[in-house]
């Protein structure tokens, strides 16, 4: 049989895009709301202060050890409304197809999607498919928009971390970057790596029921350093890192050696680095351990007085090196 | 001096898209809220309904006769929250940059974005930007999402036609579609053709401090026959339009006729059709000439008792016509 194709008529507003809608993308995210086919979904939200956020996914390839530009777009959206400290609600979702793109590819996307949409506990509830001609995009891309409520004192920013402020993170730095890059360039491991990729919402929710978080980011493109970097700066504090301290698979350490690239500027999918007051540090760290998204949380240093932005990393060796904010791209198409 | 092009280093999360985003994009967006460059926006959004909506914009040419890709991001965005009764409050602004585009067009896009944000009365208040390969995109593409709160009573549908309502359409139908095309593919014409391309949100406004309306649609993609058709066939009534009421310029339609095309069926970014209460119906047209983007609205036909999504045109010779539900794509990339 031969295999379906997406063309420039399941771009065209008529029936050929009817069909694909009713037949492939809205079965596939099981969301009542989106068969009514209005111009905009109309929703309750909860009273609060409203976080609203956007992404747009160029990942290559589609489809890497751990996930696909489904579950990115889902994750990546989803988690910068946790940082904010706000419970994620609602997703749009805007497709950009490549005319030619089998039918199949796009059926595996959107299950996925749906299927993180579902874990995230987040509803898609409206969304856009346009179709550019061969050779005018990669396949398919992606942006998710996203809307959640904040509830009352639970505001979180990239501000608000202040000296004294324990820095946690929830896990091994730099799988998503070199689990893509590996992928696409055909590198092979004994044992795989996956990407990191999930939804922090349940954890940070978590978090929030053990203590308060005085600064929080997601370490997505310019990895670790480039979120440390942000916080310090935004806070007017310095920060202190343990690099000994910092979980780095054995796996990702060997490929950026390779590579001549430093992990903790490789892209996370699934890591929040927090400042939490020193008070609440082991309570949290506790709880972000039982939580499946948190199992190998640790500290990795501290926010001190100091020139507002500076970032250093005490080595192994006892030294100190000065951590300097990335300037370009180590690893384009990472998300 | 060289043109300062888009590179990959500028979608990487570096400083070199921090100076992207500091010296280009935001002092043209002029929004504060963007500065803090948190992960995602809070903002206070009041009491009532939400509406929530999203669309990417693919059009080719980026610029053309009566507008841009950045105007159409906005105004597309604003449309389909005014559709559904919202008064318009933020949008989201995605960029999926191809590399290589000179910096000149991406800061006229965003002016334009900046400019009719202002002019819609919305707030962009949180972005993203990725930058691929070249060949990977055809310069830029834009996904806006947008959210806005529905008063008390006002929220609108496509499914609340009533056997008896009068249709209204705010002027002439096909500008768009014909206006991209023909600069796209070089036509001239002695008077040039402009998009329609327009924020209708304050004509919304008026025509609710008019009176009722039970069903609306922008008539994007697939134009007003479409619109209708799915106006119809939410509603489950019949709809009959006269040919002869129905608002085409001697430019559209002279093109339409040497290409084969149906204006009907051509895409709009400023107009709207609704379907209203034949008692609020003078008044409301009165009100609706008054307002800039609703100086040539007419009464193009009524709904009716019959097939639901039946919709029937009565030509100047007094035969009826069916029209069908557009099947592809009459024109590409046309938003």
């Amino acid at each position: 049989m031969a295999e379906k194709l997406v063309t420039i008529a399941h771009g065209g507003g008529g029936t050929r895009m009817q069909d694909l809608l009713r037949d492939t993308i809205f079965p596939l995210l099981d969301e009542a709301v989106l068969l009514d086919a209005e111009d905009a979904a109309c929703v309750d939200v909860p009273p609060g202060r409203v976080a609203l956020t956007t992404d747009s996914f160029v990942v290559s390839p589609l489809f890497f050890p751990g996930g696909d530009i489904g579950k990115l777009a889902v994750c990546g959206t989803v988690n910068d409304l946790a940082m904010r400290g706000a419970e994620p609600l609602f997703l749009t979702l805007g497709l950009i197809l490549e005319e030619g793109l089998p039918l199949e590819v796009l059926e595996d996307v959107l299950r996925s999607v749906g299927r993180w949409a579902a874990s995230a506990g987040v509803r898609i509830v409206t969304g856009d498919t346009k179709v550019v001609e061969r050779g005018m995009a990669d396949g398919l891309y992606i942006n998710t928009a996203g809307v959640g409520v904040i509830g009352e004192g639970r505001e979180v920013s990239i501000k608000g971390a202040l000296p004294g402020d324990v820095l946690l993170v929830n896990g091994h730095v730099g799988d998503h970057g070199i689990a893509v890059l590996s992928n696409r360039e055909g590198f092979s491991f004994d044992v795989e790596l996956e990407s990191d990729c999930a939804p922090l919402n349940g954890l940070v929710e978590t978090m929030l029921g053990t203590g308060r978080i005085n600064a929080m980011r997601d370490p997505t493109r310019g990895g670790l350093a480039a979120a440390v970097k942000e916080m310090a700066a935004a806070s007017g504090c310095a920060i202190e890192l343990e690099e000994s301290e910092i979980p780095v698979r054995e796996e990702v350490r060997a490929v950026c050696e390779m590579l001549g690239l430093d992990p903790l500027y490789v892209a996370n999918e699934g890591k929040l680095v927090a400042a939490v007051p020193e008070a609440d540090a082991l309570s949290m760290l506790a709880g972000m351990q039982r939580n499946p998204y948190g199992a190998d949380t640790r500290v990795i240093g501290h926010a001190r007085e100091g020139r507002p932005g500076e970032v250093s990393v005490l080595t192994p060796l006892g030294t100190h090196r000065l951590l300097r904010m990335p300037s370009g791209e180590q690893l384009p198409r990472i998300c």
